[in-house]
């Protein structure tokens, strides 16, 4: 174990180590091993203020100086998932299951088909030289084969590398959903986790904008299914041809678009001077970049017409969606808003965001179409279009409305032998009831009533089985309904 | 991009590179960029004979003397997951959510509340110091913070980890489950894949062996429901206590206990003078090896009583075990087996694994008894026991048994405009029927009748809904039943 690892602290009760006194971080702490409470030392370690390793006392970030302390490692695991990540207890995993339930359900309406791929895909794949913030924060490393992996900080790409490895043999549009786990590395704390769920959709093969309707549409009816109105959420709507359209007219380097849109992405992130600094730095002339912003400012459609004039696609494209969006009936949640971009290099057409009105959080989904990525990994492109959806944003916005729900265990039956000689029996019932397709909690010791009615009102359990002697003598058992309180005997093979 | 990634191909189509001959692997192939072929390239690249390192030419596993090729890389991605992982493209995802619902559904009709943990943990919490296989082959690495850390080759010590986290905050017995990917590294090519979903059962805070007797109850219950009779499978059980009272005889430590499990679980793997060797390099004299290997070589809880008398705990569990099992209704499903020991260092009783009576695979699941595992991390001992599932044995016994289900796609309704101007009316049908929570897949292009019935019967539709121009103009739209060939018009407002 590298001296670096301070953040891990392995205290093992039987081993009679003699553990030194040692100096971590900014506390001094003396401990001996005799007698010693691992909650206690536990309470300790979380009283340190947390720090970028999570103990190596270094500056954030720093590489230099491991603390040169922890020789002999106090034997104690931290307890904490790794920095960044998540544990799913019961009561967030069934909060979890709810959501990704509800993506998966709405998939299914819109006839998607799920797949899914590698969490840990080659670093090339993630590749790009446009300065985005998803391309600066992979979570990449040497593998034990020396080759460059890294954890996916998305879905896309992977989607693309599958379209591209099943060529011709698929019959197109493709429609596929995916709920796949994503990283990022930051070194800096900034309360930011390092990895979260995105449900993507993608439509593969459809070149007309009924493609980027559908998402949308299949994203509003995600928000209605969990109680999200169009006064919560609303769709800022815009196309890149719009920006691709001005560059043009100031002859800028197609190269440079992807480049251009990831500085505009930050346009309400960072002060307007560093944009434009930014935007001169890639060779926009001071003209080129007042145009861009004037043009970035526009909201309505008429206005972008009378600058844009009415023949583009940028224009034309837009107008469609807007009439698609009355025909599916979710008018009243998008709007145009010619600054945004979105981050992802890879964006040709069409691009939205979903944003809470308030304007309290960050983009809650977004997405776009990028006919031109399949080339950019050696493949025939193909028209495509898709969203991610995360899972931490929607979560906060619910907690905002007050609208997150409680999902709660329920177990229908609970099942205990009154005598432990009856536990055999107890099997029995349980084995009865499950093969008739009801959950059954069987309670495995010997436990006297009262523990079983509190445990039988934490997991919500609708009927308690008793196995008593008196009642099975007769070879029947006790049913308790846990909601009137009724109480009758019934014989084993009439128990449904 | 290092030198030594050379497995990765970029092809750039739009970038006009002049592609210097190169010498990639055993093959001299001369490139050049104009009008090259993707494709062509692919079908070059995996002619290659595959090696250790997807084409890096070394020894298998060598890290010295990367291929001097490659300086301006051919701009093609290896289209493929990395070595050892899998893409779920829909068909193979189908699979995996049928597997899964049925994991998550007898854990449900079990009464275990489903859980998760980060699938990169800290690499500390998997260091075992018993020359266990799955520590021998952790995915680890150092992340861009210099930390150890491993992708989780299973998921109990996570479970642990929280569990002691948890402390007294939870009310026992815990029933847990979970459905996790789990990794593994392995140099050398054997076919196998590196990572794996694992579905796991543990019952936290129950002693008494009625847990094991749950546990296996639930196996046998996933079992049936997918087919799988107790003519296809059976369980080996055992517990170790049984080793540990014949070790106690030769005075062998109990340090030692551990190392002579994972010995003595290569029994059916590697020549028996092998394991005689290993048991004596662990301290075991010639006589206890002998003895040994006579106790483990027995199958009936008879023999064993005669062998360790009647007192013990190894033998009250396993009397108690094959009690219980009869009361579950599994005695078919298993069978007294002391050689069974399982391969994970933690294990202290009950032990248990699944295999297949025609002896082709690998043992199917696996688990058993961890009483003292929380110590080990710190944490104050709670009795514990659980189990194993793999998704990967069990498609392949269901390949063999030719009950390997085809799930396959199932859209309820295709929607189509048959004129490109009442795509917005198709869109208005298609959320009609979303909102009634049927399943739509609307066609998004202006495309013929013939391509509409292909994709329809590729998508298992029910029905065919068209709309065109002489239907609408009186409110209807057309409705085709695919299985009978029925037709008929119905009102917009009708439609159910």
């Amino acid at each position: 174990m590298s001296p670096i690892l301070s953040s891990v602290h392995i205290l093992h009760p039987r081993l009679s180590l003699y553990v030194k006194p040692l100096f971590l971080c900014k506390f001094t702490l003396l401990r001996q091993s005799l007698g010693i409470n691992p909650r206690i030392l536990l309470s300790v370690a979380s009283a340190l203020p947390p720090t970028e390793d999570g103990g190596s006392c270094g500056r954030s970030g720093s590489l230099s100086a491991p603390p040169r302390v922890i020789e002999e490692a106090v034997q104690k695991i931290d307890v904490n998932p790794p920095k960044g990540t998540r544990d799913f207890p019961p009561e967030e995993m069934r909060l979890r299951n709810w959501l990704f339930h509800n993506f998966r359900e709405v998939s299914r309406l819109y006839g998607f088909e799920e797949v899914d791929f590698p969490v840990l895909e080659s670093e090339a794949l993630f590749i790009r030289k446009a300065g985005e913030e998803i391309r600066d924060q992979l979570y990449c490393f040497e593998d034990r084969g020396n080759r460059r992996v890294a954890l996916r900080p998305e879905l896309t790409p992977s989607l693309a590398r599958l379209v591209i490895q099943k060529g011709k043999s698929v019959p197109l549009p493709l429609k596929w959903f995916a709920v796949g786990q994503c990283w990022r590395y930051e070194r800096m704390t900034r309360g930011r986790r390092r990895e979260h769920y995105q449900w993507n959709m993608d439509i593969i093969g459809v070149p007309e904008v009924t493609a980027e309707a559908e998402l949308i549409s299949s994203i509003v009816t995600f928000f209605k299914r969990i109680g999200i109105t169009a006064s919560d959420v609303g769709f800022k709507v815009s196309s890149r041809k719009v920006l691709q359209e001005v560059l043009k007219c100031y002859s800028i380097s197609e190269n440079l678009f992807g480049k251009v849109c990831i500085i505009i992405d930050k346009i309400d992130k960072i002060p307007i001077d560093e944009i434009k600094k930014d935007l001169k730095s890639v060779g926009m002339s001071e003209d080129a970049v007042e145009e861009l912003l004037q043009v970035l400012s526009i909201k309505s459609l008429t206005k972008l017409e009378e600058i844009l004039g009415g023949a583009g696609e940028a224009l034309s494209d837009l107008k469609q969606l807007f009439f698609l969006a009355e025909k599916f009936g979710y008018s009243e949640w998008i709007q145009f808003d010619a600054s945004v971009v979105r981050g992802l290099a890879y964006y040709t057409g069409v691009v939205f965001e979903g944003f809470d009105r308030e304007g309290k959080l960050r983009a809650i989904c977004g997405g776009g179409r990028y006919d031109r990525l399949l080339s950019t990994f050696g493949g025939d492109d193909i028209p495509a279009c898709g969203f991610g959806f995360g899972d931490a944003v929607i979560v906060e916005l619910l907690k905002e409305k007050g609208i997150l729900p409680e999902v709660s265990l329920q177990v229908e039956n609970i099942v205990c032998a009154l005598d432990p000689d009856l536990q055999g029996v107890a099997a029995t019932v349980a084995t009865l009831l499950r093969d008739k397709g009801q959950s059954v909690d069987l309670v495995l010791e010997n436990k006297p009533l009262k523990w079983v009615f509190k445990r039988a009102a934490r997991i919500n359990a609708q009927r308690l089985i008793l196995v008593g002697n008196t009642e099975w003598q007769k070879g029947m058992v006790g049913v308790k309904i846990l909601s009137s309180g009724e109480q009758y005997e019934v014989k084993l093979d009439e128990l449904e």
